[in-house]
């Protein structure tokens, strides 16, 4: 069975945009296959951010040691008629042999900072740009909207809930991935519970309610199949009398040694409905039972009915998280950084890319927090470089690490527990200013002088590269 | 192999939220599995937007008619401790049995109108929510942003370049799919050209120019093995000498018989960008070599270089589109409208639905232009419902029609091509007014008389449900 919405392992190399491949057939032409360097950053920071949370490099590992083109899509492109027969055989046989240079998931990065470095042939790792922005920026989008859920949620329970809503099934299960990454509690998504083994969450919806011709009768009914394990929605008709049919309800299973896990609101005035409904519950003895609250929610949303003191356990959220709703995307690019040894930079107005293999410094305060990064050229000494921060310095860490050599893996593969156990050190060594919702602070990022000199000699030399 | 991008047809019953398998198992327990129907419609219409297209049909009917739990799918349901075996075995021999009624893609519509219905036993026709919202939610978010951009180019040509930063893989077949649909010329997407027959569409990367020493070489090089086919891509360092290097090219093999088809601005102030770029190539007798544009483009910033008389052919348009950027998601809803024979609606602050079983009827003017909807019930007659229209009419066509019956397709599969000539014919019988890209008019959609009358009944007997 072949049905469109499938995406077949060997599908992986067509993810790409059409000019690699027509970039690829001319290097292969012109012979120009020597090593390469290509680097990913965000040009800059969506607005509110006050950082990004690094993700998706796991699941693009395993592609990369997986990636071939087969029989089929090598038929489907020799169809196209844009390219030779021995460049077609060429591709047959192109397995990934480079190196990736990365943060781990779960790093905090920044704006013009690398997170992934390609090093590898000129074709390989030109293959890979359309993948690896789509991958990484999309997963890093998410954990770093979900990042900002989890800092205004101060400690209440969070569950992606936004599967219908995400760009479609990929989309959906990077989002339940990246949230989970740096914090949430669990999601809705049942394919994302199977691939990832994130604990799974669901309450009922309106129509379960609606079937029946009694809310009262329906949540019995969910109940005496879930008895502790049922979180009623309440506000299919009136909210209040919702609240007080899941309270009748619950008093006569507690009788049987039950308890009612919860109840959920999902419209209406949040704040105002929650103190309700938790008076509600405690004057008929359920102080066990929890408030759970979704409908339309969002970091912003959340801060706020934390910082009122509304009386909700937990929070599910959809639309807003999935497609970061107030970001949709990262500008990420992914550019040629060195060639057969000499760095490369374009001087676009206003696309202005680092030339040189890189690494990025992480200076760590007296007080244990992250002071500051430098980026530097990769052949740098740490030493010299931690002598150009600026401020007191206790330690210094080099954020991206060789992931791949030769086409495999040199590090274990990291559980989700043990990145989202890494988020969770690297965010509570962040400045507390850096992390407010709006107007956050800028965390301080700058050039090591050998970046700096770098780049004012390639400015240079790009000039000579446009004569005509 | 089996990589985690991977997405197997036996996992689409796993795309689901938690609660639509348990609220499955309590209808199982309960026996209650008559027949329901529910309806998918937008409750309102995102800021600016004067109109959707629906788009996702055919590839969710595709997998409605390929609906099955397969025994490691149950396998991973039973691990959660949650089923019983007797529901566990029901899933394993349950297959897609229903009926769907929808909107054909490429149709247009509006705020509230159902443009799709799923009519099946309650448990078949639950277990599809979160799916249908989305792919057809998804589907029908990209085909509306990129008809805005159909609209605001006024005939230039329009190339879906977002894949790298669309929300993972789906989201970039989805938007390059949907983007042909109403009227894109084709898209860079590889895997969609594959997929769905879609022109294919490229230039050349920054990188190409870069891992050159000099850009003019770079141009040479890629002339001589797509000498016909290129678009050379001029701002990497400057981009009038850009256009200069590629025009002193393009005289070249012109006098072997070749011609350049295109340079690439992607930077800068392209209104003015674009002029110079069209006079050096016509001083160097280069009339036919076009001029394509890109760089965070949306309808918007194309409506002023059109508006603009900007010499520009052809717009590669990324993110804003693919992404939906303005809008990135849609209020979409599927709800319970009938079950057992009973219309049935809920009240929740601000989420009222329309009870029943529907059809829409849309009013052609004498003009042949689209008049307005009446969302009515579904077993009204269309002559009687004609005459609630308070405008002079020349024909009534009703617009959601029987698509699947019985689990089985009744109609042909429409190609895309077929659901992109039904777009072009609906866009151009929209009012001009309705297709402003800001502050468009408000098409008029109207309830039947009617529909008006049980959603009034249906209010009163919601207030029955909730008393305790």
């Amino acid at each position: 069975m072949l049905v469109d919405l499938r995406f077949d392992s060997g599908e992986v190399p067509l993810v790409t945009d059409l000019y690699e491949l027509t970039m690829a057939a001319s290097y292969f032409e012109l012979g120009f296959n020597d090593r390469a360097c290509f680097g990913m950053s965000a040009r800059r920071l969506p607005l509110h951010r006050g950082f990004l949370v690094a993700a998706g490099l796991e699941r693009l590992l395993e592609v990369l040691e997986h990636f071939r083109f087969e029989p089929s899509v090598i038929e489907y492109l020799d169809s196209l008629k844009l390219f030779s027969s021995r460049f077609l055989d060429y591709l047959g046989s192109l397995r990934f042999t480079g190196d990736i240079h990365a943060m781990p998931e779960g790093r905090l990065f920044f704006g013009q900072e690398p997170i992934i470095e390609v090093h590898a042939s000129l074709i390989e790792a030109q293959l890979l740009e359309t993948l690896v922005i789509n991958q990484i920026g999309m997963a890093s989008l998410i954990a770093s909207k979900a990042a900002r859920c989890v800092i205004a949620a101060h400690g209440k329970k969070l569950i992606d809930f936004g599967l219908r809503r995400s760009q479609g099934i990929d989309a959906g299960l990077i989002a339940a991935r990246s949230s989970y990454l740096v914090g949430f509690d669990g999601t809705s998504n049942v394919l994302a519970g199977r691939r990832y083994t994130i604990p799974l969450y669901g309450t009922m919806a309106h129509s379960y309610i609606m079937a029946h011709d009694s809310e009262r009768h329906a949540f019995e009914h969910f109940v005496s199949h879930f008895p502790n394990l049922s979180t009623l929605l309440v506000d299919t008709y009136d909210t209040v009398r919702g609240v007080e049919n899941a309270a009748a309800v619950a008093r006569t299973v507690q009788k049987e040694g039950f308890n009612l896990q919860g109840v959920r609101l999902d419209s209406g005035d949040l704040a105002s409905l929650s103190r309700k409904a938790r008076k509600i519950l405690d004057d008929n003895d359920l102080k066990q039972t929890s408030i759970f609250a979704s409908g339309n929610l969002n970091e912003y949303k959340i801060a706020d009915l934390v910082g009122a003191g509304a009386p909700i356990d937990s929070f599910g959220i959809g639309t807003d998280l999935v497609v970061s709703a107030d970001a949709p995307a990262l500008d990420v690019a992914y550019k040629l950084n060195e060639y057969a040894g000499k760095p490369r930079l374009k001087t676009s107005e206003g696309k202005l890319t680092l030339p040189g293999r890189k690494q990025v410094f992480r200076a760590i305060g007296r007080d244990g927090g992250l002071a500051g990064d430098i980026i530097a050229l990769a052949d740098e000494d740490p030493g010299a470089v931690s002598k150009e921060f600026t401020y007191e310095v206790s330690d210094v860490v080099s954020l991206m690490s060789v992931q791949m050599k030769d086409g495999h893996r040199v590090m274990p593969r990291p559980t989700l527990l043990e990145s989202r156990e890494r988020f969770q050190q690297n965010l509570a060594r962040l400045n507390l200013k850096c992390k407010e919702l709006t107007a956050p602070a800028v965390y301080p990022v700058a050039y090591s002088h050998a970046l700096e000199d770098m780049l004012m000699k390639q400015k240079h030399e790009a000039a000579l590269c446009s004569a005509g």
